[in-house]
């Protein structure tokens, strides 16, 4: 078992909750839950699984539990904030997969381990902080909060202000050799939880926390490919990817190989926002030698791991084959793609 | 390396926070290197190191957040506040540990694992609870909070209500083998935090949350019987303990055998408070075949080590003699211990 091929699931917030959710602990469970069904639906197609949460509503929520309560207590820093949501989230998604995985008279080992993701202090996301979190705040609470070098608010037309952060690009995820530890020993591996806990190397070579969130999704893609994993799948609240979305010329992005999609992407058939990341994290993880990259919604994982839905991003070889990568396991369900031409 | 003998190294509270700390991050960060500095102390010591946090006041904050956010945010159960302690400090334990031991030019990864702990539905303890947890609330507020068969609150003279919850005995340490894994692999290891997060096991054989918190102390000194750790280390705000506190007939408890640290307990020498916790953990501890259990502060546990400072609670064996106990291994600075008579 604990040399079978590697899966990366990456759990996107929208595939954990529905748009109605009102954050109860039951909603938190209810969306654990389904994340632990698509833990289990890897698990039992043979792989070593590390799953990946995502947590921006989370996130959200420990932010506006600081605001709320300033008055009292001093604020939390974001990295203390995500560090605190990986282990409230991480908890959950692990004893629910435990119990899915137990339902299934599967007998597995489920660990959380918190993790550090590596950014540069360099890194221009920190001139240009873009991405929004917390509670939206009337204009003058805003301008109380904002001071100069330090916390940035915008404003979005006719609702209020908004924190806005750096999302950093991630340079290495740092518990890469204990997530390796836990493989090995046959246990499935929660890791990099809201993009994992940001911190920097300062001028003094010491580990520092910085105020930023690295999205899910890029983390996830390069745990994948430090791990050497075969497959890395994305669940999101749709079933597959579209090329010009919204447009005439709509299509479904169904089985695609790298070369092809990277051609989409640069013709400007795909968004820049979030499908836009997940495009560039999947291509990242199959040119750097993955197998195959998956975006599908929980429903649809078992169909588009059988090839039949979603949108799967093939590795191609300079010859236009199809290979297999890293490893001579069979990939269940899934014989064929090996010699089968695109 | 990594067949050296294992300590585990509980770090209360009030080892790591001063009694005018505000709880600011800066004095986290500050709590935080001084529990990687007593890391450090038992690293250099040879030790393979599993250190367990107390995180009593960052729960209480976390349940001030809670009850702060309550007209905008859904209230998060206990078990899951734990849990979102065991990330935040967590990480800021880790981090600083690793960032000690690179000061110390020694290269050994740290990991933080989150921990669940399993107590029984039935412990006596759900009946009833004592343990005084969160925000000062003024009558009307705790009445409104009050609900039969859920939380519940008790009045501090003069001072207004608070919730008391259930501090459950540890039953069983459910990362154990995530712990070996980590161990095996040459990390020092963060684990079971606040008492790790409490957790039962439902009439259908899951895994569920419960409102309890588990004593730190407790579930270290459970962790260190599982793992078969030779020494188990108490960090507190005291040099050491004493017998007949606050009396006429007071003294230090410094060098002691199990049998006479027992004989002094239930001659009803030791309070039955948090003192009274920590003597019964350690004894259990050595009883279950430990070899040293030691209780002093963080500014004397390398004295307590060499046998010059602390409460030293040592292993004897029936004759008289403290014993050495499963393994070889030379113990630092003590290698007279084997054979001398108490």
């Amino acid at each position: 078992m604990s040399r079978a091929p590697i899966a990366v699931l990456a759990i996107g917030g929208d595939a954990l909750f529905r748009p109605g959710d009102a954050g109860t602990h039951r909603d938190q469970v209810r969306g654990a839950r389904r994340a632990a069904r698509a833990v289990a639906t890897l698990v039992r197609e043979g792989y070593r699984v590390v799953a990946v949460h995502g947590s921006r509503p989370q996130l959200g929520r420990e932010l506006v539990r600081n605001e709320e309560s300033s008055t009292k207590l001093p604020p939390q820093p974001l990295d203390v904030c995500v560090a605190a949501t990986q282990g409230a989230l991480g908890y959950l998604v692990a004893t629910e997969s435990r119990n899915e995985l137990r339902r299934l008279r599967i007998d597995r080992p489920v660990t959380s381990l918190l993790t550090w993701t590596l950014v540069g202090l360099d890194d221009p996301a920190f001139q240009h902080p873009t991405l929004p979190v917390g509670p939206t705040l009337p204009t003058w609470r805003a301008k109380a909060l904002m001071r100069p070098g330090e916390a940035h608010y915008t404003e979005h037309a006719g609702q209020g202000w908004r924190r806005v952060v750096s999302s950093p690009e991630p340079i290495e995820i740092l518990n890469l050799d204990a997530v390796e530890a836990l493989l090995d020993r046959g246990h499935v591996v929660l890791a990099s939880g809201g993009g994992g806990i940001p911190v920097a190397v300062d001028a003094r070579g010491q580990l520092i926390g910085v105020e930023a969130v690295v999205d899910t999704d890029r983390a996830a893609s390069l745990l994948a490919q430090h791990l050497g994993a075969e497959l890395l799948c994305f669940l999101t609240g749709v079933d597959q990817l579209y090329a010009s979305f919204g447009r005439t010329d709509q299509r479904a992005i169904e089985r695609v190989s790298s070369t092809e999609l990277r051609a989409l992407n640069e013709a400007g058939h795909v968004p820049a926002d979030g499908v836009g990341i997940k495009v560039e994290a999947a291509l990242e993880f199959v040119e750097d030698g993955g197998l195959r990259a998956v975006v599908t919604s929980p429903s649809r994982l078992a169909a588009a791991l059988a090839d039949r839905a979603g949108t799967r991003v093939m590795r191609v070889v300079e010859d236009g084959h199809v290979r297999r990568q890293l490893n001579l396991f069979p990939l269940p369900g899934n014989g064929e793609l090996a010699e089968e031409e695109l």
